[in-house]
């Protein structure tokens, strides 16, 4: 397996594209993002977990009921969220795209991000709509990463090649991420492209076991948003034999979707609203994997932590006071704690207490910008990891005031 | 009832102090607080449900299992959490206080906040009792609350008195938060004194019922801290005859107990690292109780909710989602929401979705530094208020470099 460029474009037969429609004001501001492929594709999504639910998503699951999808159109700007004319809004913007595009308006996933709660206008969208069909091309991918970006402040995008039966496949991505990311679902949108030929069945089975040691366990703010979903469009144009069922197949599949989806957790944790800090925890020798996850969550998620981390503080005390709190089993006397990064690994609580360690090298490992809180318990053989980020006064600006 | 002066020193018989010791390097923060009874008292104690527990916790929990103490000790600057000779320290600290006041060691109740993980010296503890013990003074309240306060910016104290069978009793309290506060129990260490004559048993049951309301009901950021304890000491000395059961008596102490605690949450929550408001979520007409405390604590523990109100922007949006993903049982299209201050009350959200309302009021409500949050769901009778601060620089600022 490699990586490998194109993005969302990088599998056969996908197109992507992006433009400034004028759901934003600032028009140096991509606001629409489009993916066709050229062949109906078997179509899987995972929805958040939050009551309040976007229209978008409703309507979204309703259109892939059948297992089929063949374009995704996204806006930025507006959540279409908590509006009364919400359904309408999505289901005008399927109905518009699959008209110029030629399909039907089933095959469309429909999603929407930005502000909850103000009316999503949908002039700009139908005006924007020739365009962003006229201008779908193979290079599309960055385009369309950029037009479902809000607070996010790099584009995110990846792509690798695989081989399944002697035939090339390849599966690709774009995200967004920033703020309101929190297990289970974010506001975090992550469109995977694949040529792939896999059955809609076994697609869905991917895609439900992949995001539950990925996706669900990145945390940026703890708020979980209303308007989440990652789907996967799978249409089979690299001609290998159809997966049906579990097998050696099917694993090679998983473990190429696994790349691709834990890289975009990595980028979205990392590029967590006003972060400066990726952190990764990674629980080892908790009872159970459930127990492991508990625990990596707790940690990634206290803004105590955060802020610790923030300030290239290694204050432990608040690493081991977020795992008694967790709700976790665990023996606390029986915790090892340490800090890595490119600089090196420095320990600092052994059995539960605090060890002497060297402040100077510890701030050394701490001022990296991708730094792992490795926990190491003795209950069992339970692992997970976590992502996250550092909580910064730039979260608090981007937060104080979103919405003008 | 009427609100009174005097604190934790308002209740007859109760002596207090507070001094700087030595366990801080800042001479001008005093360190280590003593309460004290003239007579033995009964007591009762709720804790932190963190699994890493304090050692003081620990010590505490024995010395008062037979439902008696004469005096607290409390430390700030160390948590004596997470350090190999903590129970020892925690020990020591009862046995030399005992020794100077003459009362036994196990009457003692000790407390210890600061930073975790840092072996506490009891040096300069022992060196300090003498002078501690001599300064004891009915108006000692105010330098015992000045002892336990961390990065706290205001001394919190309040006192009530009231009548049972026609005699005055007082109940007066003083307390420390800002940081790691949060459900249930955070740092967050509150001290009452009542003269009032109530057994152990009744004390108990009137602590662990309020608590449910009022203490469990802050939040500051989320963390729940190790050290966490509220301690109620009732000396009797009032000379009502002792409630010894459920009934008029009981209700009455039962009220004056929630109008002090009440008023020490308020101060804890207002005072939340970095806050420069005040955040009080109401939630009425709920499934029931139990689903109203959910939602009142999935909003005022919202890192986004909190951003807004820093902001002073009515970005209800997100209040609807932190009651989407709290978990509660609740009805999203029957959902109202408005913001209240000295400035009035306006509407932002009706049934589920926004209405048009004035930014200006909006700002103007929410520029006050006391906002209400108010839920009214359609879903049955249940009601509760959890109380809560915005998200600031500041506290990012205050915990990015606690240690140093």
């Amino acid at each position: 397996m490699k990586i490998i460029n194109g993005g969302v474009c990088a599998a056969s037969g996908f197109l992507a594209n992006g433009i400034h429609s004028g759901i934003r004001k600032n028009k140096s501001k991509k606001d629409l993002a489009l993916i066709y492929s050229e062949k109906k594709a078997t179509c899987a999504a995972v929805y958040t977990t939050n009551k309040v639910k976007g229209a978008p998503l409703t309507v979204t699951k309703n259109n892939i009921s059948d297992g089929y999808a063949q374009a995704v159109i996204c806006n930025s700007g507006n959540a279409n969220t908590c509006n009364a004319n919400g359904i309408e809004i999505a289901t005008e913007m399927c109905n518009l795209l699959a008209s110029e595009l030629k399909i039907g308006a089933s095959d469309v996933v429909v999603a929407s991000t930005g502000v909850i709660g103000q009316p999503l206008d949908i002039e700009p969208i139908k005006n924007g709509i020739p365009a962003l069909v006229k201008g779908l091309s193979e290079n599309g991918s960055a385009d369309a990463a950029e037009g479902i970006m809000t607070t996010d402040t790099r584009m995110k995008e990846i792509a690798v090649s695989f081989e399944i039966g002697g035939k090339e496949c390849k599966i690709g991505g774009i995200a967004k991420g920033s703020g309101m990311i929190h297990p289970n679902m974010a506001t975090m949108l992550v469109f995977i492209t694949t040529d792939c030929n896999i059955s809609a069945k076994m697609l869905n089975k991917a895609l439900s076991t992949d995001i539950q040691s990925t996706f669900n366990m990145v945390s940026v703010d703890g708020d979980t948003s209303t308007n989440d979903m990652v789907t996967v469009l799978a249409n089979g144009m690299a001609g290998n034999k159809e997966i049906t069922e579990d097998g050696a197949d099917f694993e090679i599949f998983m473990k190429a979707l696994n790349t691709v989806t834990m890289n975009l957790c990595r980028k979205i944790a990392g590029d967590g609203e006003g972060a400066t800090k990726l952190l990764e925890c990674t629980v080892d020798g908790a009872v159970d994997e459930q127990n492991a996850r508990i625990i990596a969550k707790s940690v990634i998620c206290s803004s105590l932590v955060k802020s610790a981390m923030f300030g290239s503080d290694a204050n432990w005390g608040r690493v081991l006071c977020a795992i008694g709190y967790s709700g976790a089993e665990v023996d606390v006397n029986r915790v090892f704690v340490s800090f890595v990064s490119k600089k090196g690994e420095i320990s600092v609580c052994e059995n539960g207490a605090g060890v002497d360690f060297s402040e100077e090298k510890a701030k050394e490992i701490l001022l990296e910008d991708e730094i792992t809180i490795k926990i190491t318990l003795g209950d069992g053989e339970g692992k997970s990891t976590a992502w996250g980020c550092d909580l910064t006064y730039d979260y608090v600006k981007i937060n104080g005031d979103y919405r003008t």
